[in-house]
């Protein structure tokens, strides 16, 4: 693309040659002929500039600068940078179609652009929307419905029942619709029994869940992650548990059964958050915090620290207070 | 089934209709016609005598209520209620046999009734007892024992050398008999070298171990999972460990080598334990509590919370001393 | 292997009858008739010397040791056993070639010896080095290139373009390349949009990698593992994170994005490293502690614990500090 049809389609504002082609997307560091590169901070522009870079994403701040390259003046560089990631993607459109090594029910039915690829099985009554892909050795459950330009990665497994809405990607290996940990002792033999595991999980638009991360199905209602929300890798995810829209959720944390995380919600890796708690719209969890059982934590935009999860203001001044007192 | 039927399978005392027909399991919040719902407090039950349920399993309490639907009367509802889930089950019964796209080596023994699914492995000297069922995209090692009525989900691997028994579950994903981590470093050139990872991993029967779960063989002896233990997503266990009967583990939680777990124990999620630890029978560790390396935990029905892991009275004791402390 | 033969295999002055034959390894409390045992200090000895085993591998000092076995002495006699077991392993030579139902692209090149096993998928453009092992299920994505003398074991995930050097191990399960977990929230909609996670993964030679870990590709540039380095199961490593040379890191552990561990840095299970955090050389990180975005930590042979991670020392005293004011 030349610089003024990259412009164009983000929305920038254009300072400098308008014939340049940009071919791909770079860091600073590694920019070669024909990257583009992007600066969201004044600090880091001299250092753009002096790059191999063809053209630079920039902010309102670069406006004034002496640049040799074309800038794309922008409100948001590094927005605007992941987008036009989207606009130059070199990856060959895959053509959809069923690999001869696929497993498909004759029962299933798949809209046109499905693409499911060697080794993957799908089962009775499947329903899956256009162009979405299945990668290798996925197995999709009896039931499960699966949205519009989804794409399941290598070796996922989809539990029967699942629903999936649309643009949902979802990483290798990932399990979706495991059976709950629930189990009623009996009190004369003292031995555990399942309490069943028989609800749904439903996955809404737009959902991103990394590899290997597992999210159990409802015991009798249903397990939802809202519109938008964001899983990273190793995450466990309980049954019955409700996470809101746009919700984001680090690697190798843990929520556990019928908790609620409402909308915006921002919570960081390892952290372990019990059953039946309530995080509220909005707030923040740091790293390897713990919320109790039935806790309620409140308070858009605050940051909560330690076990049990407390504000980080208090957090550290306990932390200072006991450093203090070891000193004596 | 009839109320009269079910009641009779249950061991519960029948007030009401005998003959209203129950299907199928709901909780109060969502259940229809023709749904079983459970009360196992005085608290709940108008609402569930409200709901569109069919019939209500409840304890004692709800002898003298006023009720138009059935009550099954028993001693423990919820125990009562998970057994019916077992007695209604619709899943048609899945019939036996070799998925023509699985792969069977012909020196593999397998019992009558054993399913395996497409994409699954089964390599040399197997034995599959009845009734068990490999899921797609298994793989099951040489020399694998596996015993009756086992369910294999997807994607499971199974490392050669493995003993499980009767009755197990294995959720998708999970890795059981996999290399323990153990290294020698060679003092002349720093660099590391394996420990022989050769024992066996032995699962005894009715233990159920939840998605992407990994269960490392011995180092030269065998790591043991007991009868009847519970193990939930994402827990690590590490090799020579042994856990006990009717332990209960919840998800991320990770053992390190050589450490026991003795009968009974239930860990929470996101639980640390070092190597060559000892947890008693019937202790309680806390979610993200953490054992250090050779420490040895006591006390039946005693909850220990907090890394190091102490008697919950007193870390809750620290936690407000430390508050007050900061305050000041 | 008669004693001789593997007293001079490994470099051992050998004490005793020359011509007993050794056939495996065990641990002192299984030894059987064969069986070669280690004793890395003199408290052990006279087990070993009253086992069942064939011969012992001992240090300096067990020279004057009275037995009747055969003692092979060594300088670091649990090095020399772990070596022993190489030498002695039974495992019958695994033939070349690639199993029927792999699905091999046209373009991929597999060098002489390369096993595929069944279920597996070779991507184009894919480099295999000679007599690298392509376990039950794998995926090997587009572009990929993996060293010689590697082993793949059952369903690991490969994403395209991640670079594997020689002599790599890879368990069950785990996700090699996967995108990053780097978001850009759109101001105007408060939705979040993907950042580009198209860099590489390199992973260099003799690297271990555990069950259902998951490592995750740079974002512009390259994640990278150094070489010799060992990971254990359930680890996640962020996207461009650099690994040195011989570190070693236990089960369950983070690593978030950008974050640096130095060469023969030693990382304890659980533990968690936020983004942008410097662990230097040698140092060691106890289980579950946690350091905080952007920190350096310092300081070879030292041991560190508690979040945020601290000298051992000082955190010791913290704890006691804690424990007697909670006592007043």
């Amino acid at each position: 693309m030349t610089a003024t049809e990259l412009a164009s389609a983000l929305g920038a504002e254009l300072i400098g040659s308008p014939d340049i082609t940009v071919t791909w997307i770079a860091s600073i560091e590694s920019a070669g002929a024909g990257d583009l590169v992007f600066v969201d901070s004044e600090k880091y522009l001299p250092q753009a500039m002096a790059s191999q870079a063809a053209a630079i994403v920039a902010g309102e701040f670069a406006r004034s600068a002496q640049s040799a390259k074309p800038l794309l003046i922008v409100r948001h560089p590094k927005l605007a940078f992941s987008r036009a990631a989207r606009h130059l993607r070199r990856t060959p459109k895959e053509q959809g179609g069923v690999h001869p090594f696929a497993a498909i029910d004759p029962t299933a039915k798949l809209a046109p652009g499905v693409s499911v690829r060697e080794f993957a099985s799908v089962s009775s009554d499947v329903i899956i929307g256009a162009g979405t892909r299945i990668g290798v050795g996925c197995f999709i459950g009896a039931g499960v419905t699966i949205g519009e330009h989804c794409e399941l990665k290598a070796n996922v497994t989809v539990y029967p029942g699942t629903h999936i809405g649309n643009r949902v990607i979802v990483h290798a290996g990932a399990v979706l619709g495991s059976d709950g940990f629930g189990y009623v002792r009996d009190p004369d033999t003292g031995r555990y029994e399942a309490f069943p595991q028989v609800g749904r999980l439903e996955i809404e638009d737009d959902v991103e869940i990394g590899a290997n991360t597992t999210i159990d199905r409802g015991a009798l209602d249903a397990t939802v992650i809202g519109r938008g929300a964001k899983l990273d890798n190793l995450v466990h995810i309980g049954h019955n548990v409700r996470i809101g829209t746009d919700v984001v959720i680090a690697a190798q944390t843990g929520v556990s059964g019928s908790s609620v995380i409402e909308d915006g919600a921002v919570v960081a890796g390892q952290v372990g958050i019990a059953d039946h708690v309530r995080i509220g719209a909005g707030a923040i969890l740091g790293a390897q915090c713990g919320v109790p059982t039935g806790k309620i934590i409140r308070g858009s935009g605050i940051l909560f620290w330690g076990t049990p999860a407390r504000p980080i203001r208090q957090y550290l001044k306990e932390l200072a207070a006991l450093a203090r007192l070891a000193r004596k």
